[in-house]
């Protein structure tokens, strides 16, 4: 999975009626000390994330075994929000 | 998912039965200011998009939950027409 | 899904049985000027391609969605063969 | 599979229902000699993984085939502890 | 699928039951004429292949679709030893 913040949203009123209710939020991956490195992609999100927030990202097929992507064309979901990072002993990451 | 701007179309009359009567679009990603920065790939349309269209891609087996896509040999789907994109609380691009 | 050019061909006689019988082509991805820029890969070909035919290439899981390789360990499939490619309203490919 | 090495863990509170009890790693592509060359990406362990480990990456749908993983919103498990890598005859790696 | 070069092996005692007894291999991409471009990867043999065949390798679900890899964490199979490669009319790589 990747780690990535979320950095802005999509709206759309034209989409597939599965994706109808969802939340469509722009994410970056991020290295362990949340430096942006990643380009903008779309994911559903699934744990009411916000902006700023440090998150997992599952793609692929993995995406759609969420409750709420079951059966959508879905490829990319926030399943989780980061607490904390640590690389070896360190904390690199927390959520503030 | 991927953000994406329709740049043309494909004709193709040997083919698959099952994409049969799909309308194939060009499509390269772009940035959340749309400008282009990925090469092209063809997707099928699933919401009537056209040519400079900013839309939704899902990739992989994600591109096959659309009623219109199920069962094909289909890796990339058109399943939303963006309105408007927002980095953190500005609006970077908006459906003219 | 890419747009690529047949380039060659694999022989092979020691493989999976899922696979005897099947025609296994080498493509590579193209613009849609028909230029070579990928590197190659190599793919079921299920719509009776040639040499220098510009077609259509789906991956993934999606590879396993024609009639012909169906639950074959195949993660690349020539599913359609390419009569034009239109960027805008101007032509950039036409088959010969 | 790529080979990889632990080198992190995530904490996290809010997430999918589905992932709640599962460990959550840090680990980056190596080399043959486990020199790093990859990104951090996020892994479930499988096999009760611990820093600096080498071990091999499942990705994708594969990588619910576990177990523990099954059903869950995961691209990426390790479901193996390497002890030896051997290039021709020479050993590059073994584990201490 | 990837044409690629059997260059090692992988030995390891701690691993997903349903991986037990399939020998793991170390492969990397190689051009037409077998020369290496690829960085290392592990990918189960199903076709008793040994160093330096020349393979072709199936990868994502794909690679669960022989019957040795059926239901396992595997995203990498090598699933045809290669005899010869073409392109255009050109044999580029016969196994010697």
């Amino acid at each position: 999975m990747l780690i990535a913040r979320v950095v802005g949203d999509v709206v759309s009123t034209i989409k597939d009626d599965k994706i109808v209710g969802r939340k469509l939020l722009i994410v970056r991956e991020v290295t362990t000390e949340n430096e942006i490195v990643g380009k903008p992609i779309v994911a559903i999100d699934t744990v009411d994330a916000g902006i700023d927030d440090v998150v997992l990202i599952a793609q692929g097929s993995s995406a759609r075994q969420t409750s709420s992507t079951k059966d959508t064309p879905t490829d990319a979901v926030i399943f989780a929000i980061v607490d904390s990072l640590e690389i070896g002993r360190k904390v690199t990451f927390r959520k503030s």
